[in-house]
């Protein structure tokens, strides 16, 4: 991760960022709250944040582990545009605000509409017309990271709704529904992945949700919350549930699920899966001459995940009264470095620690600021790297360094080879 | 690079893109014609290009490299947002369609109207007020890489002028003119690394352009190409240019220019630096506390490069007749790996090859695909990989490969080992 164009190591004296006492009042959401406190997060507008140093970090290794696991079923990526045309969506009748809720509308100059796309079933689905005419082109997967305008009536979930935000939206292509099904166990597998690298797997229960005329379900991927919009029924043992659309006994008993051993409980939808069958190939004419040389329409699925929904959901599952506990997967940085006290002695061997941790590779945050130790435990404590380091007189003395763990509390004192080994093993 | 979730390696037989004859009619740039026809851009509409996968690589690497130089002159990666919020750009003039012609502006469900960010130094300026308020703040520098949309009444000129595009936009924020003047030097000189990585170094001038009232001059970073929009008038031996727009006697005087050494070309503008001064810091209340206590402004400048600006310029510089040739800094990939026949010889040898290449780090697209050699000689040219790799009948008798170099179409026979360690010094 740190090749992709990361500072491996940064001194917080350097960083324009500041832990806040208090968010925006119009702020309701915990996640939101905590990551304004900590400067990964600056909120525009209701729906609308930016990301600051930090929190790019957070959501940039979030991307990367999606990406991986997309990259390791073949995903091959791409990146699309926000600005869309209406005549093609008018094809698959999504074009107007009757149809779709969610659509953010403009103007050129000349007076075309134009909106800003929400999903990109329709621009991929022309664009791979130039590209597939035989079976032996299909199937094949396409992906991007790109960023989505939904035009939310109400936002006030923090990360968790938002009126623009960065998806990583997959669609494969394939020739029949025998062929899509094996891409889409693939892929649904490629979710589990994700969820487990993110630190969240274990909340994280693929939900059976209504599908379409293609396929009985869709899947979503629901991680449990009270901070979710979603009621899920879960069955902890079979590590599978179902979304209240779907409630009924007769879903139940398709699915071989037992009511009583089923609880309802809150939930973010972290991730969706979707049979998405002929529906778009069908109305925009993507076809390809099967081995017969008849024409046939391209069976598509559609895969999303928001990182920033799943940025918010581990705020929401990982934090406490001071602050946030990242997974080391996923954390701005693995270690932080901390002085306490104005000793010459105490920041010259901070300084020594910090430049060994950053030659050997550790990404490393070193609050080298003048500041009271209260003050800095208190924003370690929010910002919530998983590991800190702390130089204090007593260091000078003993040659150990006191180490604690974010999230257990653990406090442990260890010479600093035996600190780089710990933070070099993960 | 190739650390930033790139596969290494490809094969072609995989990569849903195919060349293409012709480019859309009504495609009158050279570099969108080449960029279509290698599958390396898609057009969604005019002046709305996506990115496939042979084109994402190429900007990736772009982006990677200015990101480099970023971080290496201190500047700190965050990410804004393209909604906007008309009461903060009506604060410096900016929001009517009459000061400022190139918003496309939008409208939330209810009726808010919000315009899409088509640069940001109003929700920057205004986002530091949260975290600057001494002269200790200060200096610093924050930049991203980040979705503009320009309503551009007319886009015939491919990648050069889009309606949405990513910018790398910097900008600084200095205690006082002094300050600011350092920091916008070390700027320059990052984007004279930037040109020159990019390999437009030596076809790129730092070019005088219009100031404003906190600097007597900009800078603009002008390439010469006929494709260019601009007209500059060029020191070749000072290697400085003039705009057109302050090319008067006064200027040439002051700049100790003379017209006689100088010549008029067409040029792209790659890259444009700006002493912004107090404009925005002043409208919007970004203020700091100096030595004496004193409330001051902050001192800004901008400083702003586009991705595929760069992109389309270098194919308009490095193309021929047959194609793209790029520079090695940012081809998709670093060699481009060719077996001719069917014989499964050749085939077993070519498997060969690409497994040597992509366990030792090449960056390399396989051509296994069964087609003509005419063909992937025709594609190869296109595509424009630097180094391409040859693997035929005599290839299993001689042992040697035929390695072509794309830009100066030297061939040369090589061992594995000898092609290694070419490839693998850069």
């Amino acid at each position: 991760m740190a090749a992709f164009g990361y500072t491996r190591a940064m001194r917080q004296s350097q960083l324009f960022t500041k832990t806040r006492k208090e968010a925006p009042k119009d702020e309701v959401s915990k996640n939101a709250e905590l990551l304004i406190r900590g400067g990964f997060i600056y909120k525009e507008m209701a729906g609308v944040y930016a990301f600051l140093p930090l929190g790019l970090r957070v959501l940039n290794k979030i991307i990367e582990i999606i990406r991986e696991e997309m990259n390791a079923v073949g995903g091959q990526e791409l990146s699309l545009t926000a600005l869309q045309e209406k005549e093609l969506w008018e094809k698959t009748d999504r074009w107007s605000d009757e149809k779709v809720d969610a659509w953010f509308k403009t103007k050129l100059k000349n007076e075309t509409e134009l909106g800003l796309g929400f999903t990109h079933e329709e621009p991929l689905t022309r664009l791979m017309k130039e590209y597939v005419s035989s079976y032996r082109d299909l199937p094949f997967s396409a992906y991007q990271f790109q960023t989505k305008f939904r035009n939310e009536a109400r936002a006030k979930s923090g990360l968790m709704r938002t009126r623009e935000f960065i998806m990583k939206d997959l669609y494969s292509f394939s020739k029949d529904k025998a062929e899509h099904d094996m891409v889409y166990e693939k892929i649904k597998q490629a979710y589990i992945n994700i969820f487990n690298r993110l630190g969240i797997g274990g909340s994280t229960y693929v939900t059976f949700a209504s599908g379409g005329v293609f396929s009985e379900f869709s899947h979503e991927f629901q991680t449990l919350s009270e901070a979710g919009e979603d009621i899920v029924y879960v069955d902890e043992d079979k590590r599978i549930a179902v979304n209240k659309e779907v409630y009924t006994d007769e879903v139940l008993e398709s699915l071989g699920l037992n009511k009583s051993n089923l609880k309802e409980r809150k939930a973010v939808e972290t991730g969706n899966i979707f049979t998405l069958g002929t529906r778009f190939s069908e109305a925009l004419g993507l076809t390809y001459k099967n081995e017969h040389g008849e024409t046939t329409p391209v069976f598509m699925g559609s895969y999303g995940i928001g990182p920033a929904r799943s940025m918010g959901t581990i705020v929401e599952l990982y934090s406490d009264e001071a602050g946030i506990m990242w997974p080391r997967s996923v954390a701005p940085f693995r270690a932080h470095l901390l002085t306490l006290g104005e000793d010459e002695n105490i920041k010259t061997l901070g300084d020594e620690v910090y430049k060994t941790l950053e030659a050997e590779g550790v990404e490393v945050l070193y609050d080298d600021r003048e500041a009271r130790a209260g003050e800095k435990f208190a924003d370690a404590d929010l910002i919530g790297i998983p590991t800190r380091v702390i130089i204090g007189s007593k260091t000078l003395e003993s040659k150990m360094l006191e180490v604690k763990d974010r999230a257990t509390g653990e406090v442990e004192h260890k010479t600093l080879a035996h600190l780089l080994q710990e933070l070099k093993n993960g």
